[in-house]
């Protein structure tokens, strides 16, 4: 029989989607009967705000993610992993249960568990983080009411909300057809077309013309765009940081990473002595501009996003950025190699490494390691904190395989980010995660244990919240010292260990690559001020503008 | 030199706080360095919602707390503690950090870390949870906005919002005096006079008047007004499970705590057979009701709240608690003793209790155990779900030593509450808490150790989520089996062991009474169906409701 839940476990499958994460609940037990009928994988975890990090990880992975959490405690304990979604443009599908209909219509004030009286107060609130939020109503209307907000979800690429009240659960609805998601035709022609001629006019007269791509072509599936662009032109392309890996590391045109200040000085060098910068699919934030120390002539900026084009100081809008690449593409002629100044970012990993044994390992040396360490069996995930800073020049040589909070930037994320996306894709997972960060949503370590998947998770022991000493040192700044190389043993199943000096490293890493079978977590201890020197520069920044 | 930030500090002094708790980050970096001049000690948590839980439980003691935390992932973070709080009546001071003034009023649309560009979102929905919410806007109006959100917290004993911008932090200010709170004068005098007489009328005709407390005493700092009705009339009391404590337990007419079918047979039959129940600031939830087990007849109910008095089914609006308690109490003559059918709860502890070393422990005699082992010393912490069920009977001889989120009932609340209680009163806390909701909030056991504190956490490894397992079992009640007692040596200085018969928690207990000066940390073992008969009650009426 379709009902109300069958027909939402339909949707979801429908759309890729094969695991839910959540926490039970009694308003939202009966539905987690159905999605476990429907063969949706429930994957518990120990908490809401841990399930919304995974499924946003999930969905940035699968192009869709689902939480199912209770009511008031569920959805209030959730809140950041939504608005972290909607800044970072993730569709997340958040699904409450909900009190009776009856009960929260009646007028008899009747004070529920887990809410404070006001039956509305969860909707209102998630429909501040969302592009669409719903309770549903009735079994007759709830699949439009459903597929409204998938839509919405798949057309803005931002979280929804669905509340459904318990006792809709198992009343009888039509049954699930495909969705219909209209295709992005909201272009204004017009305005496409004169804003494709000033581009293509500005990048042919330009003779060091630049890509800088964000994360909208992972978001909005874009990526084959991207590289007819780059086949097409022969010009040269950094990403963002929130949009790093959108395109492979190994492409001869990629040139790193570009996140202002802390970038590597060739990368800085070169996008911001170009003479024309193409901005594509970029979130223009803070973060992402290296704490706003980007050099950005707007002058010589043409900047596409998903649903606008600004060039120089005026906008065309709306443009869609899929139709705008493919009408440049169309307009633009292939420059020469030689002239372009291109140094590929490849090189990187060409360049020697030989551990030394006995010495004490430090923040450079560990990561231009893993530098050589990384292959295409691996998806890294990194944690806000100098480990998202010390990634930025990672070689992601498989597309779409790097994931961090780059723009909300949230600590604590990529413990739950490791289930949501372990259970998303066949790589492997590779962590680095600060002391600090880690303390947040270390519990849910015993998830992934629970789950045997094989991440191997870099524990970077730096004594504090490294990233906050560089902004501004306190004791706030300090953490109790926990033996985490110890703690995987406490939730099941795993190998890990510590190391201090390279010839530890080295054997470290030789056993987590032969340990496919569960989880290997590596605490490295450095030294408290030992940080990315893009860190330091961005601290400096930071302080500088406070 | 008086700033925003110190005028901030002294009054939160002026009001009794001393620990603020919270997670350092970039926007309120120059705040905490405040806090930490003018000798307000920061309790750095694991992440921002246990720093809401502990800073929860820290007002529940001393009648003020206060949590302080960086904007957007730092706010968003803690809005279900703030929610509970605002369910449960707790005053709680919520502070935030935010960006520069000029920064968020600027028309770029600069995008700054951890926001979605929408420098309302956080004031918009803290706005939906608190009594009070300000964005200070300049030095010279901060101190009376900073003071009408005091006032509004210590009024309505409700959570309040208070951002304060990074810039606005060092800027002078007026000196902070003491705060004007006006005094709860909104009484009709009319409709109090009128109440009192109906009610007097009533009560005196009565043959077995009952009185049912609530936590409102606690709240508005009524106990000795209570405590003089109950010398007056010679009334049986009960407690709702929210107001447990607020009176001592071993007084010769508390008869026990009542919560519907919940409670002991002679406390439901006792209330329910009532003639007259006069229930006093008592929140009428779902859950103090027993999941709306409770039988008690609008036609004998006089229900006092805080603000108004409802007699059957008619209201007497505005009327203040404290004044219709003193006017009542004047109107009441003393009834005799033996008419009034009273069983003393304190009769449960006299009762016997002998180990039997080598039996399994189970659910109902660990806590008849537990019932003896108390004292006077301890403050009682009881987490969501089986644990808070099992410890409605446990006999609290002083007031105001009883925590638990009894209403709102977010799981996970009891190990950050134990932080927050373990600061701010000199009794030794006494958590208990299961496997499930252990796993929510696990990581701030660290903060606990950190701060030297000396717990009792009972662990109760039922294996899963018991409280729902009873409503309806599944497989999402099944969780990572922990070694939970392995966990407190992880974090640091500790003491902890498991525990399966009876000989074993008998050693256990006395190492545990020894331990003054670290946290012990039992883990318990029992049946995964063994709960407490008050929760198999419990599941049937949901499940017959839902």
């Amino acid at each position: 029989m379709n009902t109300v839940g069958k027909y939402l476990c339909d949707r979801l499958k429908s759309l890729g989607v094969d695991h839910v994460f959540g926490v039970p609940g009694d308003y939202v037990l009966d539905l987690m009967d159905v999605l476990g009928e429907n063969s949706l994988e429930l994957v518990g975890t120990c908490n809401e705000l841990n399930a919304g990090y995974a499924a946003d990880a999930y969905a940035r992975v699968k192009g869709l993610g689902a939480v199912c959490i209770t009511y008031g405690v569920g959805g209030f304990s959730l809140v950041n992993a939504v608005v972290g979604a909607y800044a970072e443009r993730v569709p997340l599908v958040v699904i409450s249960g909900a009190p009776n209909s009856s009960v929260r219509n009646s007028r008899n004030h009747l004070l529920l568990h887990h809410t404070t009286g006001d039956y509305n107060l969860q909707y209102s609130i998630m429909e501040k983080a969302t592009v669409a939020s719903v309770i549903l109503t009735n079994a007759t209307q709830a699949p439009s009411q459903i597929d409204k907000a998938f839509a919405a979800c798949l057309h803005h690429k931002r979280p929804v909300y669905i509340e459904i009240p318990q006792d809709l659960v198992n009343q009888p609805c039509k049954p699930c057809e495909p969705l219909e998601i209209p295709p992005p035709n909201f272009t204004d022609t017009e305005a496409l077309k004169e804003a494709v001629q000033e581009a293509a006019d500005l990048l042919e007269a330009a003779q060091r013309p630049v890509i800088l791509a964000g994360v909208e072509f992972h978001r909005f599936g874009l990526e084959e765009k991207l590289l007819n662009l780059l086949e097409t032109t022969g010009y040269p392309i950094a990403t963002t940081l929130l949009g790093k890996s959108c395109i492979s590391e190994a492409h001869p045109q990629f040139i790193g990473t570009y996140v202002g200040a802390l970038s590597r000085e060739n990368v800085t060098g070169r996008i911001e002595t170009a003479d024309c910068v193409l901005c594509l699919g970029a979130i223009m934030s803070d973060m992402n501009l290296g704490g706003n120390t980007a050099k950005l002539d707007q002058n010589k900026l043409i900047n596409a996003n998903s649903d606008k084009v600004k060039i120089k100081h005026h906008f065309y809008d709306p443009v869609f950025l899929g139709d705008f690449i493919d009408e440049l593409t169309s307009k633009l002629t292939h420059k020469e190699y030689e002239s372009l100044d291109i140094k590929p970012a490849y090189y990187l990993r060409i360049k020697e490494f030989t551990p030394q044994p006995e010495q004490k390992i430090t923040n450079l040396r560990f990561y231009e390691r893993l530098n050589h360490f990384i292959n295409d069996g691996f998806m890294v995930i990194s944690d806000t904190g100098d480990a998202i800073v010390a990634t930025i020049d990672l070689l992601m040589t498989k597309g779409t395989d790097f994931i961090g909070q780059a723009f909300y930037l949230s600590i604590g994320y990529s413990i739950p980010a490791c289930l949501g996306a372990g259970l998303a894709s066949n790589s492997r997972p590779m962590v680095f995660v600060g002391d600090g960060a880690f303390q947040m949503t270390a519990q849910e370590l015993s998830t992934i244990i629970r789950h045997n998947l094989n991440p191997i998770i870099f524990l970077i022991n730096n004594d504090g919240y490294t990233i906050e000493r560089v902004i501004k040192d306190g004791t706030y700044n300090d953490l109790q010292p926990w033996k985490y190389h110890q703690l995987p043993r406490i939730f099941g199943k795993s190998w890990s260990c510590e190391v201090r000096t390279e010839g530890e490293l080295e054997e470290a890493l030789t056993q987590a690559k032969a340990n496919t079978d569960c989880v290997s977590f590596i605490e490295v201890h450095l030294d408290r001020f030992d940080c990315a020197q893009g860190l330091i520069r961005l601290g400096r920044a930071l302080r500088g503008k406070s």
